[in-house]
């Protein structure tokens, strides 16, 4: 019982370490020694644990990524219309983009990554997917409860997660810049609205 | 003359072989020595023309950002009213997103550059400020020409912006995912009538 409490803070330990490195010095400047020393564990325990660097990546990445995904659905399920569970949604990611949380950084880190090598690009793009589906069912609810236009569910959600990492993606690089959790409140505000005016 | 005629063309080399490597092997990853051997250039005539491979980086970018201003500053100007602008500025963007560019890819280099390095941050940060400024006056334009609604011209400029930047994103991460210039096409027409059903 002690062994296995300490197996699971050595894990979490490797995990952190690699996470802070990651953002301080980038994932291809950051290796097994650097994350070892970061968490102050053997090289040892270390391969105990996780087989790569890269495994490190992906399991960090696959926690996030369901946690939001958890975050989002519990939300939306809240809410008592479409338009409003995309609003609290909206809501939501504001708190994450206001936190100045080390996890939006390293999703720069992610998507670097994911552009060269392909087992990344593939665990990048499958929580994506799963998002885009959220989005397209959700987008499907409110046209059948009448709230939504009949547009197209798919082009749809692909504008809902693009203006997201969009944010996300601004958010990384000016921090300062704006205030962005507002920002993507607003934006979903003037999207369920839209910007053409009509009499 | 014929020594000036080496020496742009020894430029060009340099930078069209910067931009095959960063493409190929990451910023981090593509040294001087394999820009001159790809370009076929000595180290003497690589330092002649650039101070560093960053000097070379920031050349590039800056080129790319300011012949992209130029192009949709040229197509906005020749729609009559502002939504037609938006549109036939998406429907360039197509274009772009459509012909597998290297330069799409080489945008995810600038991006983790950005976020590591403070000189790319501000040289990445001053066009988006000026995309920002040109829509932020769009908008303005729409409103007093009665074809938008009085939103928020910075929330509005945003909106667009981190759109146009996510679909980029997304393009880059999953190239075949969808026909990213149909969808950048369709977000902009959602943008534009939004969302919501209105009787």
């Amino acid at each position: 019982m002690r062994n296995e409490q300490r197996r699971t803070e050595t894990r979490a330990s490797i995990l952190n370490a690699a996470t802070s490195g990651f953002i301080a010095d980038g994932y291809d400047r950051t290796g097994v020694a650097e994350i070892c020393r970061r968490a102050g564990v053997s090289k040892g325990a270390f391969y105990y644990h996780f087989e790569s660097k890269e495994t490190v990546f992906l399991e960090l990445l696959e926690t996030w990524l369901s946690n939001l995904e958890y975050s989002l659905m519990k939300v939306a399920a809240e809410a008592s219309t479409v338009p409003e569970s995309l609003l609290r949604m909206a809501g939501m990611m504001q708190v994450v983009l206001q936190s100045n949380n080390t996890q939006i950084s390293i999703f720069m880190e992610l998507w670097t990554q994911a552009s060269r090598n392909e087992q990344v690009r593939r665990a990048t793009l499958a929580p994506y997917q799963k998002y885009q589906r959220i989005l397209e069912n959700l987008i499907r609810q409110g046209i059948a409860e009448g709230t939504l236009k009949p547009i197209d569910p798919v082009s749809g959600a692909q504008v809902i997660l693009s203006l997201s990492s969009g944010l996300f993606l601004q958010a990384i690089l000016d921090p300062l810049g704006a205030d962005w959790g507002k920002v993507l409140q607003d934006s979903i505000r003037i999207l369920l609205d839209g910007l053409t005016r009509r009499e």
